[in-house]
């Protein structure tokens, strides 16, 4: 049964940590406008998509806050546009951003929009959390504080119904009052699309993703920050930036790739990436992956760019149910 | 640390359901007397190594019984010549074949000899069998009888150390001593190398790795026998029979790589492969990944070949320890 969706990655190139808030919401708005007129129904942006990737910075809490999103991303000022749009091109999404608690926790965090509902229906913290506590020694060096500004994700691994994403799909509400009926309803690759979110380093797991779609994850879309150069985290080997960013970006895509054959799932992933401040380099990469591991779409620049693919869920059934 | 240590895949081409079993055992021989020739510590054949893929026939039980070893290799008069070899030359030695147990089930079964032990210090029956138990009512389609002819394996995913296969470890013995005389000893990484076997399929199944490599496996090895056109079990998509055979391809080497990466483990995989009986294609590539995911020796034929690298399992380490 072909189950067919338009879907998007939003890649966004680099972010200074000068750089407003404003200038991010304006190219996050671009992004989605252009999936708008490409009729794309999810559009999928990077992890911590709204600021620079702080982590690399060793910052006192004052500076730290501003890093930090306290209240709904619907109701922010610095966000609430996207959704206005979203809802008004009936477009899903994906946002991740750093999220501080009432009491006081930070989460890397994304959250899935429902065009169809008009609201945020799931929100997934980022459970493996690399780096370092402690600033590296050497002052050359490219820090990595995600273990020092966050607290690992405690929503687990939900995989969860995306309603009205595709047309033609059973309703949860259709079923359950057939159900009820006494009618036997199978559901498998006929109802809304199952969804399960991942970030960054959580795509290296593969129980992250096992987990999802031993829920029935259809589809699996994580966001990455992915340092270009971080030799040397890598012990001894001694290797050029090129040599480094390739290294980097085979690892991105091969696990992307085997992931979404063994679980047969699509997948999108999309990069938050350029040259930070002009100096941090991120990975590009972007890409959407077919069950069968293939990429049906890549992104072909550094920069801003929305990678789009019309995909067929259906796709996922013959691996799904091959015992 | 360095750990260095030669090793190698021994590729076996086509053997025909008319091939003596004399003829067979002589190949394998010859491949491991080049593997002496060159100093390999390590030789792994393939899955169902002794005689054709048997479970793609429809047997009658008189028919099956000679596909299926029933005395322990080590003593057979079909394999025994195999061992003299191994121990004499010092090389240890992973082989595939078709196991009947006394109470007469049959299991698709690989064994760990090792040199310096001079006997089978482990066994493993495959998990995830393939294909169907009853065949194909298309008298063209080619059949897969693993399910009919096996039982899964009731022997667990096992980790285990192979005594002696690299110099200058730390002995078991020695650190049982050490640590009864109340010394601190840590043998990560330092004692004799952690080993673990997989059939085939099983390399497609995450979950079958990280039960080895949550043991410590520093190396995991596996045989197959992969059918080069098997289309016809992958739904509708048509493929001609070159698509088939890079897309079976494609999704060995992609799993190996990304399972290697994922699980910071060197592997080897070890292929039945060519056209036996003159038709039934199978996959070659027997290759040797690293565990960052890199290939660093292939197979370059779809015939008898030994593939063979000098790896060092000290390069584990990284990967295994990083949080």
């Amino acid at each position: 049964m072909s189950r067919p969706v338009k879907i998007a990655a939003a890649q966004v190139g680099a972010i200074d940590i000068t750089t407003p808030r404003e200038t991010v919401l304006n190219r996050l708005l671009s992004l989605l406008e252009s999936g708008a007129s490409q009729s794309v129904r999810l559009v999928v942006f990077p992890e911590i998509a709204l600021t620079t990737f702080f982590p690399r910075y060793l910052l006192a809490d004052d500076q730290l806050s501003s890093f930090f999103e306290t209240s709904s991303p619907l109701t922010s000022p610095s966000t609430a546009p996207l959704f206005t749009l979203a809802h008004k091109a009936q477009i899903d999404i994906v946002l991740g951003f750093a999220e501080r608690t009432d009491d006081g926790k930070g989460f890397n965090t994304c959250i899935y929009y429902s065009a169809t509902l008009n609201q945020i229906i799931n929100k997934y913290r980022k459970v493996h959390l690399p780096g370092t506590v402690e600033p590296f020694q050497d002052p050359e060096a490219i820090n990595q504080l995600e273990k020092r500004y966050f607290t690992p994700g405690d929503l687990g691994f939900k995989a969860f119904r995306a309603p009205g994403l595709i047309p033609g799909a059973l309703k949860q509400g259709d079923v359950q009052r057939a159900r009820a009926a006494g009618e036997q309803v199978k559901t498998d690759g006929k109802g809304d699309p199952i969804v399960g979110m991942l970030i960054c380093n959580d795509r290296r797991w593969p129980e992250a993703w096992r987990v999802l779609t031993l829920q029935g994850a259809e589809l699996v879309v994580f966001g990455y920050n992915t340092g270009a150069n971080m030799a040397h985290l890598w012990g001894s080997k001694a290797m050029s930036p090129e040599e480094a960013e390739r290294e980097a970006l085979f690892h991105s895509r091969l696990v992307q790739q085997a992931n979404s054959y063994q679980n047969a799932c699509w997948s999108v992933s999309s990069a938050r990436c350029g040259a930070d401040d002009g100096k941090y380099d991120l990975i590009a990469g972007s890409a959407i992956v077919s069950p069968e591991g293939h990429v049906v779409a890549e992104a072909k620049t550094k920069g801003d760019e929305l990678v789009v693919a019309e995909i067929d869920l259906g796709e996922c059934r013959q691996g799904k149910e091959k015992a």
